[in-house]
């Protein structure tokens, strides 16, 4: 057997916070950074007690919900009604399963429910052959989940001070907008005065990407959706293909890829960008291949044409075994490539080895000078897992 | 200008009717192909009022939905609780807009709903920066549609005495399963012993594809979903690549293609069979393309190698400018290829052009002594379009 010696790598959340003073901006920086510490941490203790990548993913996911300073769980954006509806949606690279939930209300770990969909559709099929669902939503998504023994959790303990207030700021700020808005020249101008988009945490979207040493990836990603969204929409983030991905590597793919997403749900829903950077990282150079996504597949798709900001991110996972030579032939080893990229002013990212004694957090901001949602930035690195081969 | 004599291809519904006596079976595919001609002449009737292709497209589903003998809008499937909750999405290959819903109830037309969210889309941001939804589920879809001038339908009115009785019969099935199931040896085999594949009308998912003479296609799609589905259970009808797909050519693809799809949402959504059919048909011999998307992509996909037998059916068009040399340099020509393919036992298509004085209807079948959901049926054929240019 292989001594499970695993990686944990990549947990990101958007940070958007262009409309607050700079003391306000470096802490919650700093909050965020924290976050992904601890879910890191939580990623890699489940590895290392012998969990798959896909529970680490959870492990991680539900950390990052429960920071009361993140878009997701705990602390969501209110929707239009005032209510907090949340998407979430987790994927297996090795049995390929799925599971997401949509406009979920009165559960504290949507990405609990997402993963429990995956566990229990691989069990096979319900009495009477029913096929067991990948995608539950609203009301029926719930009662499912407690019917699952996830307890419910009141709506209003999941609301914070801070997304209470931006939900009154957001509520003035439309009134406003509707009210001057109509038939006046100066509409257009105040449609550009956005809640959805400069709102400090609106597009916090939290994901997890992770390989174990076996080789195998998972992905998964949890959100409040946009602030002020209208009750029952639903993002990319329980979009099949548009907020997570992962696949193992296999005989068409040589490697194994793990994607996850963040920023407005609607664009990466419409160019399916979670599948759309896996695809693309089976080319050989993962850095110059996840470039050239960013902006063709998502910059300047086609299917944007109309935007004039595409608001994004994305952590990504690539590994393939390797060979080697030395010290050893009984060493076996994974070749990891951790990169992450957006077109948001910042993101934050943190990621973690078992070999390593805790998570380093990194805040990506776009180069000076460059414009939100026309810009990208792109960073990364590349680590090499061992483990005996006994 | 383009004088619009214009071409309306394909409605398709799954014809399953496993368990019913043949006399029944035949007066039900009777019923389906009377569906399928009205909406096609519904359709036509559009294209020639000058009618785009995405309106043509929703014109025929709403004809689909409201047979009620069809698994959308009207004697839908009902869910575990005995109540009837709606997929359906529509996508403009001209603009690339896409608007789906996703277990809405009390909607007689959900394909009205998602065209109306992706006309919406079109008219760009919302009052303060808020960016339109594309995909709305639930009780907020409904109440965005009755916000939107869609008149509420109560759900009582939408089920038939069909799909009542059918109810029913599933829940003493079902009741009966998890009896004699539990424990047992026998359990298997009673699992086995489906109400979702072999009941009537399970998976009859209606679909359309259409082009007009302007060369833009356009796909939808609308679903009751699986009998006896959970409460909130969302498939491949609204989500987005697995249910409907359309793109006009572009520089990177000659064809312009739409597709629809039909069948076990689950084994559709994690194959993303209509995107991936899209896709395959920018090749340059369609029905092969077809033929090999459907056994590689869906059949022997790897996304569902836990699973015995993989049902779905799609229907596909394509199409291309062509010069035509005769009878003059003036005529323009629109080359178009209609095809359909189905793993499921049979499957009703219907195709008419504007230029056809009324709709051709055909059932489908799998070739005899071939096992459902393990082996394919295709057909197809080309049709050229002629147009004065003026």
């Amino acid at each position: 057997g292989i001594t499970r010696k695993s990686l944990k790598l990549g947990k990101k959340e958007e940070l958007k916070e262009t409309n607050g003073a700079g003391y306000h901006s470096e802490s919650k920086a700093k909050e965020y950074k924290y976050a992904c510490k601890r879910a890191c941490q939580r990623a890699v203790d489940q590895l290392k007690a012998g969990a798959l990548a896909v529970e680490a993913v959870a492990a991680a996911l539900v950390e990052l919900e429960d920071s009361p300073f993140t878009n997701a769980g705990m602390g969501s954006n209110l929707n239009l009604s005032g209510e907090i509806e949340c998407d979430a949606s987790i994927m297996d690279g090795r049995s390929l399963q799925f599971g997401a939930v949509g406009a979920i209300s009165g559960i504290r770990n949507p990405v609990l429910v997402a993963n429990r969909l995956l566990t229990e559709a691989q069990k096979g099929k319900l009495s009477a052959g029913r096929i067991p669902p990948c995608f539950l939503v609203g009301r029926g998504a719930h009662e499912w989940a407690v019917g699952h023994g996830i307890a419910p959790c009141p709506s209003e303990n999941m609301a914070t001070k801070f997304s209470l207030s931006a939900y009154k700021r957001n509520k003035r700020k439309m009134e406003l907008a509707e009210k001057t808005g109509q038939g006046s020249k100066q509409a257009k101008k105040i449609r550009q005065s956005s809640v959805t988009e400069n709102g400090p945490g609106s597009l916090d979207t939290v994901g997890a990407v992770v390989v174990d040493l076996e080789g195998n990836v998972a992905a998964g990603v949890s959100s409040g959706g946009l602030a002020m969204k209208h009750p029952g929409r639903v993002g990319q983030a329980a979009n099949y293909g548009c907020g997570c991905w992962a696949e193992n590597s296999c005989n068409l793919n040589p490697f194994s890829t793990a994607v996850s997403t963040s920023g407005c749900g609607e664009h990466l829903i419409r160019t399916m960008l979670a599948r759309e950077c896996a695809t693309a990282m089976q080319a050989e150079d993962a850095h110059q291949a996840l470039l050239e996504a960013m902006q063709n597949k998502f910059i300047s798709s086609p299917f944007l044409a109309s935007e004039e900001r595409v608001l994004g991110g994305v952590i990504v996972l690539r590994c393939c075994r390797c060979v080697e030579a030395e010290p050893t032939p009984n060493i076996q080893g994974i070749l990891v490539e951790f990169l992450w990229s957006h077109t948001t002013e910042s993101m934050c990212v943190g990621y973690m080895s078992a070999q390593d004694s805790k998570a380093k957090t990194h805040i990506s901001r776009l180069p000076p000078g460059t414009v939100p949602g026309q810009s990208l930035a792109i960073e990364g690195g590349v680590c090499r897992l061992m483990a005996a081969a006994e």
